[in-house]
């Protein structure tokens, strides 16, 4: 086995974001970006995470295009970081996360935060829905082969559907 | 500093998530319980997993109550693994995330995989709404202290929604 399996190189879309997402700090830094932390110092005394770390993760997001690092004055030394477009397109998977974590861990009535938009009206429960509007409860979501599919995925897929309807099957 | 910072002592849903939910490994081992893999050598052909990592991660999942472990046998030694209820709530969160990853990481044409509800029908990219049902574009998310908010978190939202308003401040 290799030492590093590299998720990048996975032919699935979960395993190449997770990739860049990187790891918890990674995520905890996107949502101090929401509430509009840009400052090293401020990411840092926020998060109470070490320097280094901090850097790394700071840089590791910039490179994968979720971050951009704006000078603030002519040194360069002193920046900003902010949200990219590709950095907001992953708030609906941290606020569904968020959620999930105020439900069955922190639990009803101990939520830390309350997700709001704009004006303050309370974010509803991250729902999955068909492109017709039709709501789809998470047992029902399936897996086929898209555009991008490759030999071993279709094996797989194909395979895992047999699973699902064989007799005596629990799904 | 703490060698390791434990997320899960943190006031934050998140963190706690994070904590739970562990790394890229359990969320590959996740999708896999959710198109019909039940396993461990399945499991194990499916990822290309190291079979100390996987059995870490299947132990970590079933003590954090996202999968439970089902014996096959009186023996006790063969068992399948399934979702519970808490694991099903995770998935779309997934969702989000492996849709984030088509769009911005394989990018479009390129998706591995395509999500369909029961009958076939394609998920629309997951979307924020409003308890009313109005959708929230990303940039608009907001965070005020909820019920289980701590004298730190209400300092700090304090201290981001002062910067948010200040002038000259790019959200």
């Amino acid at each position: 086995m290799p030492l590093r399996t590299a998720f990048s190189e996975m032919n699935c879309s979960l395993a190449r974001a997770l990739d860049q997402m990187g790891d918890p700090w990674a995520l905890l830094i996107l949502r101090e970006c929401l509430i509009g932390v840009e400052r090293f110092d401020d990411f840092q005394q926020a998060l109470g995470v070490a320097r280094k770390v901090l850097a790394d993760r700071l840089a590791r997001l910039t490179t994968h295009g979720l971050l951009e690092r704006v000078p603030l004055d002519g040194s360069g030394k002193r920046a900003a970081y902010r949200l990219t477009d590709k950095g907001h397109a992953l708030v609906p998977a941290l606020v569904a996360v968020m959620q999930w974590g105020d439900t069955w861990v922190s639990g009803s009535g101990r939520e830390p935060v309350r997700l709001t938009g704009a004006r303050g009206a309370v974010l509803a429960p991250v729902q999955l829905r068909t492109s017709q509007g039709k709501p789809v409860p998470p047992h029902q979501v399936r897996m086929a082969p898209g555009p991008g599919a490759d030999r071993r995925t279709r094996g797989h897929l194909a395979q895992c559907a047999a699973l699902q309807d064989a007799p005596g099957h629990h799904a």
